[in-house]
Order: C-alpha cells, then structure tokens, then sequence
C-alpha cells in the first residue's frame, strides 16, 4: 500500500463519495475499511445492537439496497436511490407499497428554502420510512398511484467505529476525531476523515517518534462518540491535553473553530494563533456548536477540544443537501485545512512550554543570534527572539507565547528551534526547570 | 388575619404612609406593629438606648406629637407638623420660645433648586432642633415675632427591628432587608417593607418546605443593620449565599441595583439576569452606593448582597421631599418589583446548581423532548434545552447558565423544570454528583 | 557634604554631562564616586574581568584618552574625542594608522535620517573600532589621507556598580535602579541617576526610620544589572515587593512606563494610580521594553517592576544622538519625574494595605469627619474618606482602592493620614486585621 498522502486528497474523497454511510450498515463498514488499508495501525471496535452506552441504547443496523418511486401510469421513476442516496430518509424502514401521491406526500421531505435541491433527512431513533427530493421535483410529480419501493432492512448488527493510538514519549495525548455517517455529502462530511488520515500520516512521516501521544477516532456522528466515550472517557480525560474535532474541513471560504465551553484550553489557543493572519477567520462560541463537541466538551467529559473548520456546518448555503459535492469541496481546501493542523502538531512537537535555561537574558551574541554592534533603528532584527525568551518561563505554552508576543505561530516554531539548538531552552513538559 | 397578599400592596403603603417613623419611637413601633400582624413569624428585637453596637451607641428614643412656627402678629401657622411630618428636622430636640423671624432663619432648611418641595432632613446624632418647609414658602414668611414650638422627647428608650428566618432544608440562606425610619415619603422609604413583605408572603404560600432558609429584616437604616449585625453578622456570614437590601421599589421609572464590591455575587447574577430584557435597566456600581448595603457589604462582614431598586434613590428629583409620594409609587410599580423578586425564588428553589445526571448528552428524543427527525432549520426547538444542559455541570448555578446560554431566567427555570420531571438533572446542592 | 537636594537637579546633571561614561572604566567610577559622596551609605561592588554571571562573562575594562580623524592634507581634524565623546564607538579598540578615505568609510557610523546628530553606536563583545559623525559632517570629508587614531585601552580590570539598601522596620523592599554606562547625553541617561540620587535623599530626609526597606542601585546596562542579580536575586525575590527602573526622566513632554510582563504588580499599579490626571500619559506594554526591565522581570527572575520614563527611550526624537541635551532635559522634567516617585513612597509609607478595624462603617460623625447633618445634595463632602473606607479591607492596596475609589492618589494619601490619626484604620502590613 503507498502512502495515503502520495495521493492527492480530493482523490481519497472521490473514492469514497458515493457510499451510502449512516450510523451503521455497510457503507460505514467500507469507508472505515478503506482508511485501515492506509493505516493498518487501526483497531476497529464493535458495539452491538441493544448494548447500553450512558444514556443512549445502539440501535438496529441499517443497510439499504435500492429505493423508488415509480409512477404506476408512466413507469417514471423518481427519488431513485441509485441516483442519489440522500433520496431515502436515513434509517427507512423498508416498505413496498402501492399508494396515491395524495398518501405518499406527507412521506416526502424537501427543503422549500433551497427548492433545487435534496434535502438529507434522517430519522435514526422513530422507525419511520421517506423520501428526499428538490421542492421543484416535488411540484411536478405526476398525480396518480406510485409503486413506493425502498429495500431496506433493521437488524441486530453493530455500530463499528477505528481508533488508533500512536504512543509518544510522553502519555499526554493529542486527539482527533472525525465521522463516517454522512452519505454522498462532500464537505459534511468526507472532508474530516479524509483530512484527519492526512495528520495521521503526517505524524507517522514526520514523527515516527513522537514527544507527545496521538489518537484518532473516526466514528458515526453523537452515538458513535458516546459509544467510544463509555470505553475510553476516563483514559482520556487523564491523558487529553488537546483535541480537535474535525468537520467541513474542505472547502475554501473560511477558516473556523467552535470554542471549548471556556474558551481557554489548548486547543483553543492552538487554533487562534495557527489561524492568526489567514483570511476570513470566523471564531464560534460554544453556543454555535453542533458537532461532537457536544459530548467530548459534555460535563462531565471536559475534554480540552474544539471543533475546527474551513466553513462551519449550518454556515453554508450546501450543507446537508445534495449540493454539498466537489463544487464546494477542493484539494486547495482540503489542503489549507491540514496546513493548519500540520503547523499545530509541529508546534507541539517543537516545544511545548519553553523554559529558558538561564536567569536573566541569555547572551545571544556570542552565539550568532544578536547583532554585536548596538545602533538604535525601528527594525531590530532579533526582536521576535528576544520576545519569545522574555515570555518562556515554562508556564506560557508555544500558543501562549505567540499570542503575548503578537507572533505568527509559524515564526515562534521557527525561533524556538533555533534557541532549542542552541541549547538555551528546554521544554518544562521534558523536564521541570 | 387575612393573607397580606390579598389587598393591593398600595392599599398597605397608603395605610402606612401618614405615620412619622425615624430611627426609634412609636411611629417606627407602629409600622413593624403592622407586618407582624400579617406575619406572626416576626421576631421583635430590641437594643436600648446607650448599648454599644460595633462602633456606635444607640440613641435617644425620639418621639414627637406636635410642631409648628406661629406668626404672633397673624396667628398663622406654618411647618405644621399635623400636615406634613416631614416639617420636622428628624431627631428635633423639644423647643417652646418665641423668636424674630431673623432669629429663626438658620434653623429653616429648604431645597432651594426645588422650590415647591419640603426637604427630608435629619439630625440624629447632633442635638439640634429646625423645621423644613418649601423654599417659596420660606421667601413668604412674614416679618416679626413667631412661636416656636416643637412636642418632642428624647428619653431612655429603644431602637426596635422584627426579623423572621424562615427555615428550609438547607442552612444556607437568602436573605432581604429594608428599612422602617423614614416619615411620610412613598418610595423612599415605604416602598422597600411594603414589597418585602409581599416576598415573604410568597414563600410562605408557594415553598411552604422550601429548599433554602429565607431570613427578612426590617429595621432602620444605618445604625439599625449595625445592631442587627452585631448580633447575627457571624451565622450571617457562615450561611447567606444570597441577599438583597430593598429600597425606592415602588416607582415604574426603571428597574436598577447597586453590585456589590466585587459585583460577582449570586446577588449581582441573580439580579443581572432576572432584569434581563425588562425596559430601562440600570446598573450601578457600589460606588454608588447610599443603602444598607454600606453595612452589609462593608470590609469584616462581607456578605454577598446587592441593593435592589426601581429607580435608585438619589436618581428620581421626588428623593427626599415631600413629593415623593404615590404620584411616584403605584401598583404597576410595586408588582414589578415584586415579580423580579418571586423569579429569583423561583430560580433558588428550581435548582441552584443544575447537575446533568449523564456523561455526554442525554437522549431527550426518547423523552419526547427533542424531535426525531433530524433536518436542518434555523430554529431548532430543543435548542435552549440543549444549552442548559450543556452548561449543566453542577458548578454553575442556574443564573450563570442564563447567562452563558444567553437565555431569558424565566426561560431556564421552565426548561430545568422539564428535566427535573424527566429525571435528568439534580441539583448538587442536593447531593453531590 | 551638602544635602543632594539642596542643589537644583540640572545642576548635578550639568556637572556630570561632560564624562565619557561606559560599561566600565574611569568615567564611570568618577560618575559613581560623585554619588557616593552625596551618599555615603552607597556600597561600591567590583566584578573582574572574565567572571562570569548567569550566561555572561566581564567584559575587558575600556579607558579612553583622545581621539580623532586627522585629514593629512590639510591637517583639518574631525570626529575629535575632545569635542564630544559621542564621537568614538563605544568600546572601541586602539588604533593609530594613516588610511584612505575609502578604506575609513565603513568605520564610519552616521544616522542618515538625522544628518546633523551624531550617533551613539557601542560594540561591546566584539573587538573592532570606529567613529561616529553627523551624516552631513560625514558627506563634506575631504578626500584623501587620514591619521586615524584612538588612544583608547582594553585590559584586564573591573565592572563597576553602587548599591545602598536602606533598612526600614520591615524586610519588604521598594527597589530603584538606574544606569551609568552611557556618554554625554542627557536623558539617556544622566536623567535617571539624577532622580534616584534625589529619590534616596527623598527617604532618607523625610522617613528616616521607614516602614518599608529601600534598596538603590546604580549600574551599567544589562551587564551590569545581570552581575548584580548574580549575587543578589535570592533575596530580592523574597524581599522586593516593588520596584522602578529609572531611565529618560528629565524631559516635559510626557509620564509614561513600561509594565511588567503580567501588567499586575504593584509597581503597575503604584504608576499607574500615581500618573492619573497628569497631562500626557503613555502606558507601554513589556513588548515595549528596552531597559533593564529585561533582566528584572525575565523568567527565573520575576521582580514586580516597571521602568519609568519622562519620555520612553525610543520615542523622542533625540535618542542615542548628540542632541540628546538639556534642550532636552530640564530641571522641571526632572522634578516631575521625582514627584511622581515621592507620591508612590508616601503612599507605601502611610498604609500599604488599609484595614477598618470595625466591621460596618465606622460612626465618622462622632470624630468630626462626617457631616451631622443629613440632607440630600450632590456633592457629599465625606464621599471619597466612606469610598476609601469601603474597600479598606486588608487586602486591596493603596494603589488598588485608589482604582477601585477612582480618586487620586494624592487623595487616598491624605484621607488615609486623616484615618489612621482617627484610629479607624490598621496597614495589615503591620498586623493581622
């Protein structure tokens, strides 16, 4: 198997875009199969249908083989499933009838606002079963009878979600989570999966020995997360100290996060100097989330997460409707999305709390990173150096630092390295100093 | 004896406005005569005249039946006491003399930039006699020769407070107090007892076995919280977690508080967010302050409080004249005051500090409290549900929620309500969760 | 010997403007000795070359007798030592050879966006020489051959500083530094000496047996204060409560300083109380730093201290070049700088930490600071002694009640006086309240 990164990503995602994914079935069980052939290092874990997790109950597993609507008079057929999964409302019951438009309607979900295009509906919890079309398809349905078809089925099964563990030096975690329950929508949701087997391969190429500790879930959106949250929520809560969900992570119009309930963990620190000066930066209170967030920042749970996005889910006129495809989703967006997270991870693993070896400034000079005439000018050069020491007390993070210093992230990682080189500071996560 | 609430609370206050109450005497006897006809619960205490209360003494006992200026020429009378208690300068030492017009001038105070206007003036802790009268009518006087004559006594006696702490399961206590020593003025200073005893009227019909214990205090202003504190400021201070001085609430002008130093109390919260999107809101810093809050919050008692007001005294031109009478203060103007108070109750006996009984989400589908089927809109109706029980992690309290969640109070205390029924929050100053 | 203040400040800045000042050498032992006789409390410390502290080493000791740039041809002299001692980069190196103008121009230095000031270039820690002259000076050289001669030293020898630490009945000190390594200018930084000399006069005239201890410290820049926290940062780290780096305080135009790197200590707070209402007041963040706050407040050092400027360093024009005169610094500039620094010590000196030693207001009236008198107006007489009493709590600083209070500081002082001989108030500096 090459790398996963040797491919552009926009080719993983097409690969992947006409699955038909949910909570559980066969869709989901290929698309996580498809990254584990990238990362063998996956473990696939299964929980069964009826299995209690906190509040919630797995439910049946869903898989569907076709869906119609075929107009008895002309043979026409519409809403075809084939056509598009989002035709069928998520977790129909399967049903084979013949019944008039006028009985049919209320079993047809159209989004009026957006009147050419199919709305994704589902209904996971209330066996019920419908249909998605364009308000404008609806309109000119045929009066008359229809054969409504939809060869679906409810069974005991399992709901299946991959995880890995890449163990670093250190037992303090990194976490990212993406989801797998989302059919052919492009941005909401293959882009977080086919962004968060990038990082992981970027982790695996460029820190084969890793200071810090990764873990990558992709798993269904809410059930999946409560699931794996009853197995590993005490683990993580010890070890977390940064987590990212990640969702609608590939188009190119904004870059934006939703905030810890507190605003102030790592992850929202990391994410606000990483995205200092790119454009169109939008950042959303807790009180926008909509994501898994809302179990892994749950009471009780307080995972140090935040949701990252280009533009975020309910934000974009696409989102959760059939026009959410590769118009909106791009390899520059995808890309722009990882660059983000590449540099979050380097800052990491550069040095996560400087500590500056020496009481007093050190003297730069005599290493080459001070100029040794003093002639006053409004541009000194090692400015920036000497900000990034007079705030490296091993308390301030890398995120903290930059953000007291009024750097670019991308320029304090650049200096740290060269005062690690130097030897004049350490990482108080290495070492109390 | 009926129900307090049963009248109109105006009908109270007008009862109550014609007797010359001040810091002791039978005016001020009267007057907590009258509220613990209503509530039995009261206590009377009593501090006699030279007891030593922190540092300070307690006064003379003042009482007075009679006071005018007669022109001897005319025999007109003016500063009549009969019509107006406040002609009287408060405390006034007993006078009987005939003196020239010229003579007299120095003891008759007036509001000059509000000339048709008595002033309320006190001397309580000097021995001085005056009268105050309008400043047009000053102007008026007529030359010559007056009887001077003012009935009054200051003799041995007491300065007397009722007080009622109404136990519930908890120690902790909210607490109320107002003042009981001003003359014939209605907003300043009748309304305050009038509303607090309408609040303690509340508790004791609707949370007969309420959660928290309710302490209400009327008493005079200053020197009587001194007394009062001299005695109970240690429980006090072990077990009130909320309190609320009432004063200048009878008004339809605004609803205002005073914080308290630090302005981070459940008092400052409770208020802040019970006032939430009523009209004309105004908050004023302790600086400035003017009420009983002085000794409450005051540096060695520290108790968590804050003044509650409709317009604040010293902020409407009525403050401290005779024009402040029920032109200023209305029914309107009383149950709106009443009603902020009765939400804070409420919101102390919903749930304090909402705790969500589950790690992750709960599933309220399953409780008919959110829908099952999932499509995207712009109003989701179980969204303030959701934000509640977000921030329901037992350490903020139900006001911090309001706040955090950006929700109405009423709104939050309706919706804890609904997950109380449904078994999905305690409150953890129930148990510990 | 004379009292320091009996003389006009200008006129010890005059006196001592002519030497040529350095990191080290005669020039400045002569500047320290001048001080030292004013002061003989001062205690002269010696570091010998090639000691080292922290991560630096002593540099040689740098004498300089003559020098000059002599035009062959004509015999013309420019760039003479004589004239200003502006005119040799400081630390220069001997020399004496005949060379080209062409071959001379790159040890030439100029300020090009000033042509007519010389500029002030030092290059300490790496041997080379050169001159300083006016761009337009420097533009009109005629060409030709050049005697290039610096009759200047640098051997073996010491570093030089002064310190005096006043001791008060409390170990906890107030710290003032301030530096003596640079040439003839006069702001920076004769300006600085000047005033610290007249701060110690200040505490030793006027609180001969202080509350506080004082410590005072005259040092070369950087080094200088880097070899002085070699020996003595342990104990100003327990001892040092507040501290001000002295540097450019004689000029009129502005009050300004820099914080400390967490903006919260109590020297913030002392400057930042003590420069309100006065005309012209910048406040810099620690990005703004440029002067021996960078060692004071570096990590592993962390003293509460802020530099404090007439105009900062850097944002006149005249900085580091010959203009940097007394058309610069004037005795009034220098008497506003002192003022500001006797207000902060009175302030320390009267009650650092004002505790009411009853709990509720204390009875002013009683003590003849309060009114008996009670009516309503807008302008309450006893306002800001209630104001400053209320947050009198044994915790909230001088400094921070004047905050809180929003009086000046000058107020605070002057009621805190009326207070204490009142006996309503303790410093719990002195004890428990």
């Amino acid at each position: 198997m090459s790398n996963y990164s040797e491919k552009p990503l926009i080719k993983h995602a097409k690969q992947l875009f006409a699955i038909c994914r949910s909570l559980t079935g066969e869709g989901t069980r290929r698309t996580l199969s498809y990254f584990e052939e990238y990362h063998p290092e996956y473990i696939r874990l299964k929980f069964s249908t009826g299995t209690k997790v906190f509040d919630w109950e797995i439910p049946k597993e869903w898989n569907i083989k076709d869906a119609y609507l075929e107009h008895l008079d002309t043979g026409r057929r519409f809403a075809e499933f084939k056509k598009s999964n989002l035709h069928v409302v998520g977790y129909s019951a399967p049903v084979d009838a013949v019944m008039n438009l006028d009985e049919l309607e209320s079993r047809i979900y159209t989004q009026p606002d957006q009147p050419d295009w199919i709305p994704y509906v589902t209904s996971y919890y209330q066996e019920i079963w419908g249909f998605c079309i364009a308000e404008n398809e609806k309109k000119n349905l045929p009066a008359g009878k229809y054969h409504v078809f939809i060869d679906s089925s409810l069974n005991e099964g399992n709901l299946e979600l991959s995880h890995v563990l890449l163990r670093g030096k250190l037992r303090k975690e990194i976490f990212f989570s993406s989801y797998i329950c989302h059919p052919s929508m492009a941005n909401n949701e293959l882009s977080g999966p086919i962004v968060l087997n990038a990082v992981l391969d970027y982790v695996k190429q460029v820190y084969p020995e890793s200071k810090y500790s990764y873990r990558f879930v992709l798993l269904p959106e809410t059930i999946g997360s409560i699931s794996y949250l009853s197995l590993f929520a005490n683990d993580m809560k010890q070890n977390v100290i940064c987590g990212f969900n990640l969702s609608c992570v590939g188009d190119e119009r904004a870059f934006s996060y939703v905030q810890s309930p507190e605003a102030n963990t790592l992850a929202d620190k990391a994410l606000s100097t990483a995205l200092k000066g790119r454009d169109n930066v939008k950042i959303y209170s807790y009180l926008e989330r909509g994501s898994d967030e809302r179990q892994y920042c749950s009471p009780g749970i307080d995972l140090p997460l935040c949701t990252f996005c280009r533009t975020k889910f309910g934000e974009y006129p696409e989102y959760h409707t059939s026009a959410d495809d590769f118009s909106v989703v791009t390899e520059n967006g995808l890309q722009g999305a990882l660059s983000v997270l590449k540099l979050i991870i380097d800052a990491f693993e550069t040095c996560l709390f400087p500590c500056c070896k020496f009481p007093c400034e050190p003297q730069l000079g005599k290493r080459g990173l001070y100029p040794n005439i003093s002639q006053k000018s409004s541009n000194h050069p090692a400015r920036a150096r000497m900000d990034i020491l007079a705030f490296s007390n091993g308390k301030n993070s890398i995120f903290d630092i930059a953000k007291l210093a009024n750097l670019k992230l991308e320029t304090v990682v650049h200096e740290l390295k060269l005062l690690l080189n130097a030897d004049l500071i350490v990482d108080s996560d290495d070492v109390n100093c």
